[in-house]
């Protein structure tokens, strides 16, 4: 018996999100159809973080025990090989036993793209929330600061359950990193020095960043909802100690759509990290 | 009566290329019923580039001729409220009656872009020829540079018609730029300096490009497809010429995929072109 972690990738468009649901397209789902066709094992697949419909990946890692001896590399491209194009195993890798993706994760990344051109271009539509309505940059920086320390989510959880209510009762939640970021860049235009300058699309995002060991649901959502309505000037951003204070889920502003969402990265202690590092 | 020009931007990969067809998704039929419903009237829809199936756009340009009297800026946001996300007006304009967007185009440009990275990101799937495999970028860089200037491209052009072949018979076309560059840019990472160097994709990314006043039907897609034969050493940068002189189309490589084609944008003479320029 071995543990194979997987660092993963994914577009959630199309899925009910990352957890498995009868009758529903889900990631795990998808993913633990693709092991089982490999191993003829039903895998217990666990992901570090449960995204939610419509949110996507670039860093999400998921582990399982095999008794199966392919190589992480073989088994990394017979699972791309089944899966479909919309979910990528960007890593794969032999881990201890006893790592388990939530439990040991001592950081998780999520970022939010907020697109503020005026036509949203059509290759990035899926990825970005479209805001070309004006809107404070300055004010939502200085609010998105506010989220970082350790403070009572509870003003900014879903009203039931939570993201990770069997590991931690509580709504205290300590965030590292909380910014927001004028990327100020074409997408395209980075990826096209050749053009630069010709017909290149002006494009402007911004890119909200937060960081912590884990997550409320709907939390990075509605710190979104909440910075969009402080930069619509509805909200000062010196009122969000007044929310942690609350406590009441219906006091953060509206969550914000889940196709801005990507879960980043995740980061384990040295000693769960393979020698080579993720590629 | 008044000439209206569209800038547009589309994903190609749901429709059936640019040019109507009966009982066929296609960008003009769709932008046509888009215009149809504001005017009124059945459009004359003149596109500058006949994009084929799967291919996109981020600069192809369209005109019409109309009766209404809405502002360009109207127009295109009543367009882009009727079109699908996929299809989106970047720019309207007035131009002069005599306008014909492919017969005054003074170039257009191309790009095709080749995702060398080992892991396809689910992200630009739909955008890129994912080719993982051994490639000599210096001698497909080489070859790309023996496409410019005039040449006859019969080698080069679809076995039966030409993209534009009621605009000239002769398959002798003038190519202003044809260049490979190693982008070497993680598009994501781009737009995410924030992240740069934590567990940003390294994505390499190779792109071509090509610009002219005119192209034979397929011929970007086949000269795509002679440069990777030259990049996996099937055919010496040095044979290009001979294979202008053979003049014979089974002579070139296989016609590279679609989806990694975009038409970039088209310029026109300075008095066609508005005085606030494309935004």
């Amino acid at each position: 018996m071995r543990n194979l972690k997987l660092t993963l990738a994914y577009d959630g468009t199309d899925f009910s999100g990352w957890q498995i649901q009868p009758g529903q397209p889900t990631v795990q789902g998808t993913l633990a159809e693709a092991i089982q066709k490999i191993t003829q094992e039903m895998p217990a697949l666990q992901g570090a973080g449960r995204t939610d419909a419509g949110v996507h990946a670039w860093g999400q890692v998921a582990s399982f025990k095999t008794n199966s001896d392919l190589s992480p590399e073989i088994f990394r491209r017979a699972l791309n090989a089944l899966l479909p194009p919309t979910v990528r195993v960007r890593h794969a890798e032999d881990v201890g036993l006893d790592f388990h993706p939530r439990w040991l994760a001592h950081a998780k990344t999520y970022r939010y793209r907020i697109y503020r051109g005026r036509v949203l271009s059509p290759f990035v539509r899926q990825y970005v929330l479209h805001d070309p309505y004006p809107l404070n940059f300055s004010t939502m920086a200085e609010a998105a600061r506010y989220f970082e320390g350790e403070h009572d989510f509870t003003s900014f959880a879903a009203s039931t359950g939570s993201e990770e209510e069997d590991e931690a009762r509580t709504m205290v939640r300590r965030i590292d990193q909380s910014e927001l970021l004028d990327e100020a860049v074409g997408l395209r235009e980075a990826s096209s020095g050749s053009l630069a300058g010709q017909d290149a699309p002006c494009t402007e995002e911004w890119v909200y960043t937060i960081r912590s060991r884990s997550f409320l649901r709907y939390m990075v959502r509605k710190i979104v909802g909440t910075l969009l309505e402080v930069g619509r000037g509805r909200l000062p951003a010196s009122d969000i100690p007044r929310l942690f204070e609350v406590r009441y889920a219906a006091c953060s502003g509206p969550t914000a759509p889940p196709h801005g969402l990507c879960l980043e990265s995740i980061e384990y202690p040295i000693s769960q990290q393979s020698p080579t590092g993720h590629s």
